[in-house]
């Protein structure tokens, strides 16, 4: 028997996580599982290009819209969604940003945490978003934090999603997650998106559908046809690998 | 509900699977898997020194005392053992070892593959026996072969247990088998091959035992106190990662 | 002024150039380079599934049935090919193998070598390829070979085409080849490949949409549609860089 | 047809951008390109140990000292120069710092930047600028940055030129410049910052001659005596690869 | 003829210079060498779990009691200790913190350097104590700093100790130090760390076991029983190799 | 005290030795140390490009002169010189060519192997030498070996001499020994290899003050203005770091 499924994923801009964990919070969802999504910016500068072209855009209009999708997005998997609102390119850590994650990591004490990955040349903010997560997960296991209305927190696996171009971010999946039967539910939660990055639906689509075959070229059976990529930072602990 | 498991396991030397994956071996067999050793040399030149100390020590003296002792530690791990007698110290790659290794592969169909790490600057015979493990898995996967009675194998994992130096030979974990169940047994097999190399029973008892601490740290529960470490080559397809 | 390009291109299997690099030859016929592809097998063994389904099929049936295919996608792109006929899965090196590619190395004179990559757990005939392909271009420098009717060769660049499962081989894209002037005549080559492989067809018309998009990700201008990746072996040597 | 190219150079302290990419500089003014350097620190705490035997040295005339050899320096390169002032050994990433860098790279529109490699143990600063570079570079992308006089920047390609000992930096060179025709020229503005570093003008003039040595042993032709190295940070976009 | 040996050792908590370099230390100071800890930290919050069980235990009584045992425990080995009292989980890198590195390192004028690994990602605050003590190397290096009262650090050795789990940090040994004459001090300084992490004591003193066997697999003779495993940053200059 | 130091170096082509390590033979000889250089081919085919623009000249002339050179260049640097005429580019591992490197290691019992790097992608003969260095003394150690004339081989380190192209090789240098006090030697051996490679000359002499320079920044005294790089294979055994 397996306890409950708790997933948290942490997304540096609103939508990351639809495009590159749809489809594993979808899944986690649909098998029972609480999914946090905590978003620590609305990617309001520099992932809303097509909001920006709006007449009369303003910061707080395209974080607005963003907040509104990645709402309807994150409800469509069936996650719940929490915004830190830290500002993105740059997104900057402070102490305040790193305590917030830590109090949110003991307090819904994640079964797994997902986010991105460790290196990412393209964007920065996801290479800290990575650092961020490993470095309030260590605080969080901590005995001597001043709040103890939490236990720290246990030694959580931590899972890297798929950067866009992940020959370049030294992202190589070892664990290729069927998401065949929550498809559809990824292809609208990205649809609520569209505003924002909307050429990037079809490419997300496509990559589930390639990963999907490599997933069958790596053992899985023919019904599954849709897949996501991830890499653990840590060993599995496992009691069968047969 | 998860099918019979068929665990194969390629040892280059006499030995190997029982320093290094006894544990997975005995609790495959314990779970109702089928397990079996493919033994590619006796290790009789290169792994035998104590028995080479006896007087009158022969190859095949030393290869008899080396078959025995693996027969006894395979037995009593539950696993049925086969051997090559292929030449130790160095193991040379032949058509005819390459084809017996296609033809038990089809033949016995695993589930999982276990066999040496990728690279071990202190034994090449390691080295060459993974890369022999790659290419009998590739070979048995075509349609074209001669012999039609056995249906291609599918894509079948292949996992790295731990060489004796890891961080010399790019070793790095990423699965930790809990072998707590079986560890007296495992004990039990290492010691059947005291005559060569007794030096290595405790040794490897205390890996398990660092090996199980590093589980903990890595999630366990308080109740897993030895492991053993393995190194997945291909991607695992997987439902749920949470 | 360019001097005439002499693309060579070195394929373990008979489709493997044209999944892999089928727009690069396709382009660089068309800009007016000779282009020789050098088919070690004709993948009969291990990449013929379709093909041994028929009744009756044969070793040497599937051999001329691929054989088939792969010169009407050759002239489709606008290379000729040659096949050597060497035997696959397992793909074998023997130093007549070598001294053939050695010969044709030192009378073609390529400009530039495309042929797989150096790493490929999935596949080892395909880093087999890579490695012949270092070594006959290094013999072919040699100044002391027997046959003198042919100057020594020069530094020739080689690059890898990109293998099935890119982030498993170690392969990261420094170079994105555009294609889309030739993509169309890429299609009709892989159309050629279908009795054997044809679901690679939509794989890999895919992936050129998927480098398409990198490209543009990289400083391509709107009108690149698609592309291929290759990485280089040596360094280029550059008259500018900016 | 080549279009004007904009090479902006960042450099972390006064003279590394002469000793690594002086060539290049030079080889780009020469042919028609625009050249900035941005020179981050005047090197003064670190990098001006000559300076600071002089009697009476301050902390402002040795900046001033390197100053005007940089300047003189950026003259002979035929390069305009930019001083930031950011303080040395360390550098610190300042918000301020990398604004003024969004600025002058959404102002600049370079072609390519140049800069130092991503990791030097020996020196930190170094390190830095370069993880600067590419927040910069990504921050420089975005579309809603309050100053909007200035487009979002495209995705520039970033190079980094030689650190001090490569190997130790995990620096690999994809790219041999050819710098022949501007050696002279490279040499006279090392000469210019010979009161702080005069030392590294022969290592880094035999380092050319070497370069040019690799340069024709990756088939450059043998008028090529002199070139520099360069390692790119993402796939180059081509027509052409042969 | 050696000069004598000024061992200094960044620790980042109160307790790692023990686990992973006692020997070092001990072996050190026995050889009439002056050796400095330099704790960066308590260890208060995040490694302490043991003491924060005891009630009423406070921020300022765990430091306390962490002091005490460090302090015995480097008297053991025969070490000075400093204490800079930088907060942990997280450990931040200050200017002010960052100068008092500088400052000690020109004034103990190390022959080397001993701190934690590059990458930890089970404790960032080890991997950055890393960057720290690399960036005060160089910075003690300038010779423009404000404080003439020291002259510039030398080029100093700067080693690696073994992380907790040496394959997930990237951690590769290539020296491995006989610490058989000084194994006895080591195991009594760990216990005077008992309160706060007295299970880890078994687990060092058998690694000690571990990395001995490893020393004699790689030519130490068979007097050698217990090691230290390190890993060097930079090239070390040898007058012999032989 | 340390015992009488024997240097064996495996030297692919002839004057392989001369270029990468002629220092440290001619620094071990001067040191009272025996030292062997194995030299597998002449390089006859590939590394004699002078020689053969000499009318008339056949294998056996070019075999001959480089013969000559090499026991020169040996003799010069105080070195024994074993040719085993295996026939090179490419150079071919038979099991009589192992044969005889294990019977040579067991008869000279080495302190230290030098010889090529594991990668060389311009060159596999220097990377099929280091692997047969490899083999040959894992076999070297097996006590069940016919020839029960020599003992087992102990765990002799293994470093890996400079390569042409270091990055390229994935050399990074972890020893940098001093060869001042016998520069003057090697150039003059290096001269001996005139005829067939004399442009190397340069190179190399410029090389090892290069290596100098940086031993300097790796905290040499200011008198070693010459040195050599070496990549160790093994971790070192020691009894001080400091």
């Amino acid at each position: 028997m397996v306890a409950t499924a708790r997933l948290v994923v942490v997304s540096a801009h609103a939508a990351d996580f639809v495009w590159r964990s749809g489809g594993a919070i979808a899944r986690c969802a649909a098998d029972g599982g609480e999914v946090t999504v905590l978003c620590l910016t609305f990617g309001e500068r520099g992932e809303s290009a097509a909001l920006w072209k709006s007449e009369g855009a303003t910061l707080e209009s395209v974080k607005a819209a963003r907040e509104d999708g990645s709402r309807t997005a994150a409800e469509t998997l069936g996650a719940r969604i929490e915004f830190f609102d830290a500002g993105d390119y740059p997104l900057r850590e402070t102490p305040e940003l790193l305590d917030a994650l830590v109090a949110r990591f003991r307090a819904l004490r994640p079964t797994l945490l997902l986010t991105h990955s460790a290196r990412d040349p393209y964007n920065l903010d996801h290479a800290l978003t990575h650092e961020m997560v490993l470095r309030a997960r260590m605080v969080a296991q901590a005995d001597g934090l001043p709040d103890r209305s939490t236990p720290p927190l246990g030694a959580t696996q931590v899972m890297a999603f798929e950067p866009h171009q992940p020959e370049q971010c030294g992202f190589v999946p070892d664990n290729l997650l069927d998401i065949t039967p929550v498809m559809d539910r990824k292809r609208i939660a990205m649809k609520a998106m569209d505003g924002a990055q909307g050429h990037l639906v079809d490419y997300y689509a496509e990559l589930a559908v390639r990963r999907g075959v490599q997933a069958r070229r790596n053992g899985a059976p023919s019904s599954v046809t849709h897949a996501e990529a991830f890499q653990q930072v840590f060993p599995t602990v496992a009691d069968r690998l047969w």
